[in-house]
């Protein structure tokens, strides 16, 4: 197979922002010729499919000025720097919604628009939850609904495009096809 | 439930290129305070899960500025201004792999990081394949390499994250569902 390599010859950083930043950078193509590359850094992020004990999962409701609407996501929030997945999820999953859980194993890792940026989720299964009594401590701009959903519930979400997003859609996957392997033995 | 949204007060453009751009909004949280959002526009993009008449999923091997690595994607591409999505993943599919499709249908939709992009992926089913004398004809920018993989191959490249996007995850997760689906049976 032929290198697929693009060369940098030339980094413009644009933007250094809070949590993205952005640079333009001149590139060598395979062939010899240059084109530009659009690119976000981002410090990464986790997500956490939190299941309870009779099998409802843990989401929560927010606002994404990005998109101008309330969508229905699984916890999530940004790396610090320097800060391990598994114990930003535990931290993540306990802000937002209050709950702690005995039982974590990453599910998976992906680079969520591989096109410009830069962002990878990794994705952690919690079970073994309990409720703390002070329940969530959310950052001071972090506003959010707490729902517990059955998979059937959690899959009417998806049919109304409100839960609309690639890290909780996939987590719903997921649980249906544990069900349907459970199902098939 | 309490209203979630931010309301906009001031959006600063920073950069306007060629796929994606950037702006600063100043928003109103609903407890009445202010906070910042980096937010980058960009024009929806779409991907295709094609799988040949004896299972075969066409996947393309592609260098990707943003991770600085050659990663394994089903095929995909950003929206032209105004063009139907489904067009728009025909067009990527021919150009991409050199196969049409006689059967096209919406698997699902889903933003791939609403914490602060708006780019949207519209992911179809592409069956009836018939790969074209010509082959690919690739943007002058583009440069791929085809493969077709079975599902358990598809697999094991998830396991070596060679597939380490969220679009193919799903994909791939979505094909593993059927089986198991069709095993139940």
């Amino acid at each position: 197979m032929s290198s697929l390599e693009e060369k940098t010859i030339k980094t413009e950083s644009i933007f250094n922002g809070r949590i993205i930043s952005l640079q333009v950078d001149d590139v060598e193509l395979p062939n010899g010729k240059q084109a530009k590359r659009e690119l976000i850094k981002h410090p990464g992020a986790v997500a956490v499919l939190a299941v309870t004990d009779d099998q409802k999962i843990i989401m929560v409701e927010q606002y994404r000025k990005a998109l101008e609407k309330t969508i229905v996501e699984i916890p999530a929030g940004k790396l610090e720097q320097g800060e391990d997945p598994q114990e930003c999820a535990k931290r993540e999953l306990e802000e937002e919604t209050g709950y702690e859980a005995a039982e974590w194993s990453l599910l998976t890792s992906f680079y969520t628009s591989p096109g410009f940026a830069d962002e990878i989720v990794h994705l952690y299964i919690a079970k073994g939850l309990t409720q703390k009594e002070n329940s969530a401590e959310l950052d001071e701009d972090e506003f959010v609904n707490l729902m517990e959903l059955t998979l059937a519930e959690a899959e009417q979400l998806v049919d109304e495009q409100r839960i609309y997003d690639a890290k909780t859609a996939y987590a719903v996957l997921y649980l249906k096809l544990q069900e349907a392997l459970k199902a098939s033995k």
